[in-house]
């Protein structure tokens, strides 16, 4: 090593010892004729003083430095309590220059004014930072807490192909041409999955990875073309059994990194709970505001507006007294959500009701308002009417929106649960609302409740699946199930959704012969691993807890990908080529065995 | 959990109990009136006994079941002292069929006779075998320990991008198309190089990852399209730092999987050394058998085939009693190699030395050749001629054909070793043999030794890296170097290697940029993760320790990627998309600060 210590490891005791430190400049003060520089390392900080003022009129912020000299007692009054070396300095007797710094684009310290384009074109200066470090090393930190979970619970941490065939999990796949055979294209997985269900036919048991998941979407806000999961499959468990699991590990993940113990065990609340209370799949519970249904209350309603198969209404505390311009501003809001607006009642200090909508109500609806939906006075109240799923969703939305305008959350808070009882199917909706058929809200593998294994088919409106998914402070960061491992009731699925035999084997077709070689009962859960990291970290975009993350474009502004390709890499990579066979869409291999 | 015990844990002390296993049927017999399963899941297996043929008329092999019954101590005399399970039997009451298997395309017992792509077909059977499963087991836990090692000594475990731009490093990128940025393409990683080195910039100094790798390469037997590396890169260190870091790393695996401590420090042997004893630059040291230079012995030699600037000699013991047949099939085994063939001298048992050369020799060079070789009466003596470099390859790939050929390898052994002080350059040679420039042996990142520091471009062809490979057994299972942190001497590697500002600007810009602020003196290492644990699971391919392999020619059997893909895949990846503005080669973004 070419240093003796570490700058931020230095303190009272190590007071008379010679040291070679190594780091970067991170300040300098000048006071006549003695110079004082913080040098920082990876592991902190340290102050050093040149005596004579030619030992250091050459560093300039970020030099990269090695610097020889004895620890000190700073003189008594100097002393920083707020640093971990604030005691001691080291009076340097030799520096040398390990490399020198161009001005910088933006300061080490401090955000103000940098775009997150600049930070992400210098990343690896950005990363100096004391906030983007850390987010890192927490990451790091709680990715081997996960290892340690499940090694000590027998799992196996199995590396699955990056490049492999067309995964259906709904997203498009990334391609890659295949130059030694041309005409053929891998595709980037969007996740494990099915290569975790082969392992538990295999007969491994009990699978993980820290996998790496590529999918090609649209552009969305916190979107990453690749992302990472920790991925777990179980066999021969029921779903308390994959919930005590996760619960144990991102348990000991809050607890190691933060300080912080999960209840134990986690409330499970039912997705038509969640709905109906939250208007959402991932309530936030670190605040009240819960939705009312009103949908009887309206039922006889002369109201045309609420005349619908639900009406629901949500509370904002203190609303009434918002301006015109704010009550418009919601209506702004519905409107960006795809929502016709937000119908709304004010509830006047004296009790009595405002608002375009008041006027539209009986006497009789007007006068048990307030207290069907929980207002107060001073309070305003917001309606959607419609059917039930984006009425819910709408006002769930307010909920959250409300919950922000009114700092109702409590940001020191961790609010963490299990959604369980998800629906099995959605209906598919024609542009005129018309349904044309069913689509798995999870995934076609995902099995049914117990209740359900049977007749599922029959209402698949009302069929639960065997699904569960952890929710932290409103966001989803993991989700299972229970898979289907008989051929007979997968093939109800099929059916259900309206996938052909030949799709099904032309899709997964090694997942189907697979199964025909007594495949185990088995099921499993995914973590969103960026999103727990930022969450851990308190992050306000998974782009603080990646490296080097892309734009929503998927452009890198560092090393400038993607670029264009040469002609002779396009001749080489074989993009051009026609598969030999000239096989339109090959199936997978299904051997007659 | 279906189950309360697992079947390869049940010892005496369970007698009595009553348990519930689930599992697959392994094996049956048939006892008249008793049936014998052997009942296989992750942990092992364990007798079950069907007292009533009922019970168990159902069961086929590779049933997954579901048993519930008692645990017995087996009869006096039956006890099975070869398996763990084998004091105890299971005395069945009830059995579930939980999922049926057809008729299998191979047993899941013995490998005979099944070829690799009928066990890469039906992979999910093939590791249901001990074999590929305690592999994948033991890769597992190999990684597991990696990881310990790298928090035990303050690592940032950092995941670098996988859809990134071309790294420089030899072999050819796979390609993604962008369809968010039609024309343009992303590279799959073929290391995370030039991010671990950005990483160093950013002052993180301890980086480590295991980082799947892309490389587009020719067929080979026993590579594949993607393969893993443990990556590791710390700032101000020396080699010293870095190699005891590995031994370390290396050290704890061996020792907590096979039990066996590694020689600590590891032996160092420089590149020439390695060269000269053993015609390799990653020796086998489990036996003997070293070359010998009779460059000077032949000095002035008649024989115009050894009148070349280099001559050498390999022993074979007892290879003089070689049939006429055998020794042709040294012939022909060189000329796959390449050369023109390979002479040889027989020593007989009465000393006197036979063989088409032998005539070719003067008196004086035939009286002293036993002793110069060390060949003993009943040895060949194998000869190679022409430029150093080739002929050692050859000698040292004939010592390694001698070592199988007449057993002298001990499997039982491991043999751990550094190869250090490898060359900088390397000449890159025209097809007439003339030379027409440097190339760089490691990559243009690699540093020289510090007593070459200012000089190596004087003379390239004697420069050291400050480089070094760990070798086991006879490959090289890891590799690194001192990187270059200034950008004078960076320029100076560029210089020899023909390199011009614009190339490198174009092809790792975005890391000249990020050396320009401040970046430490680092280097690091990487381990072939596939090939370490091949080595420690005892296989004899790096398929044999990957779940999901590919063919040499990048065929999955079983999923059947790669496929050819639909207009429409190609039309909305953008495959055909000209890029905006026409610019032929985009190089990184170099922004004037």
């Amino acid at each position: 090593m070419i240093r003796t210590h570490e700058a931020g490891t230095l303190r009272k005791e190590h007071a008379g010892r010679q040291v070679t430190l190594a780091g970067w400049v991170a300040r300098r003060r000048d006071h006549g004729g003695v110079v004082f520089i913080d040098l920082r390392d990876a592991s902190g900080s340290a102050q050093v003083v040149f005596r004579e003022e030619d030992h250091a009129h050459d560093l300039r912020s970020e030099y990269c430095v090695k610097v020889t000299g004895e620890v000190r007692l700073r003189p008594a009054g100097n002393e920083n309590p707020d640093l971990p070396t604030g005691d001691i300095e080291v009076v340097a007797t030799e520096v040398t220059v390990l490399s020198e710094s161009a001005p910088l684009p933006f300061p080490i310290e401090g955000t103000t004014g940098v775009s997150e384009e600049a930070r992400l074109r210098y990343r690896y200066l950005d990363i100096r930072r004391q906030g983007i470090a850390d987010a890192l090393k927490i990451r790091s930190q709680a990715t081997y807490l996960a290892h340690d979970v499940m090694r000590e619970r027998g799992f196996v941490y199995v590396e699955t192909p990056n490049l492999t065939r067309s995964t259906p999990e709904g997203a498009r796949d990334f391609l890659v041409p295949v130059r030694l055979q041309p005409g053929n294209w891998y595709a980037l997985p969007q996740s494990p999955q099915l290569f975790k269900q082969l392992l538990m036919v295999s007969g491994l048991e009990r699978y993980y990875q820290l996998a790496r998941c590529f999918r090609d979407e649209d552009l969305r806000a916190d979107r990453q073309p690749e992302f990472t999961q920790i991925d777990i499959e179980m066999s021969f468990v029921d779903q308390d059994d994959v919930i005590e699991l996760g619960e144990a590990l991102i348990g000991r993940i809050w607890k190691e990194t933060l300080g912080y113990e999960l209840p134990s065990p986690l409330p499970r609340m039912p997705y038509a709970e969640a709905m109906a209370r939250y208007g959402s799949d991932k309530p936030d519970l670190r605040f009240g505001v819960e939705l009312t249904d009103l949908t009887e209350y309206f039922a006889n309603t002369a109201f045309r507006v609420f005349q619908q198969p639900y009406v629901g209404a949500v509370v904002m505390p203190g609303g009434a007294s918002q301006t015109r311009k704010e009550l418009d501003g919601w209506q702004e809001w519905a409107k960006s959500r795809g929502a016709r607006g937000l119908a709304y009642v004010l509830v006047q200090e004296d009790g009595g009701l405002g608002g375009p909508v008041a006027k539209n109500l009986s006497e009789a609806e007007l006068a048990g308002l307030a207290e069907a939906t929980g207002a107060r006075p001073g309070d305003a109240i917001f309606f959607a009417a419609g059917l039930p799923g984006p009425s819910r969703e709408l006002l769930g939305a307010a909920r959250l929106e409300i919950g922000r305008r009114c700092d109702l959350i409590d940001e020191s808070q961790w609010s963490f649960l299990w959604v369980v009882d998800a629906p099995m199917f959605e209906p598919v909706v024609d542009e005129v609302g018309r349904q044309t058929g069913w689509t798995a809200v999870h995934h076609p593998f995902t099995g049914p409740k117990p209740e359900w294994a049977d007749n599922f088919q029959d209402q698949p409106g009302e069929a639960l699946a065997y699904a569960y998914d952890m929710v932290c402070n409103g966001m989803e960061i993991g989700g299972g199930s229970i898979r289907i491992h008989r051929a007979e009731m997968q093939q109800r699925v099929f059916d259900v959704l309206g996938i052909s035999k030949e799709e099904a084997e032309s899709k997964f077709g090694f997942l189907l012969e697979a199964f025909k070689y007594g495949p185990p009962p088995h099921g499993g859960i995914a973590y969103g691993w960026d999103r727990v990291c930022m969450l851990l970290s308190g992050g306000e975009s998974i782009r603080d807890v990646i490296a080097f993350p892309k734009t929503a474009s998927g452009y890198d502004p560092l090393t400038g990908a993607p670029t264009p390709i040469t002609g002779e890499q396009r001749k080489e990579a074989g993009v051009d080529a026609k598969p030999k066979g000239e096989t339109p869409a090959q199936p997978a291999p299904t051997p007659g065995a």
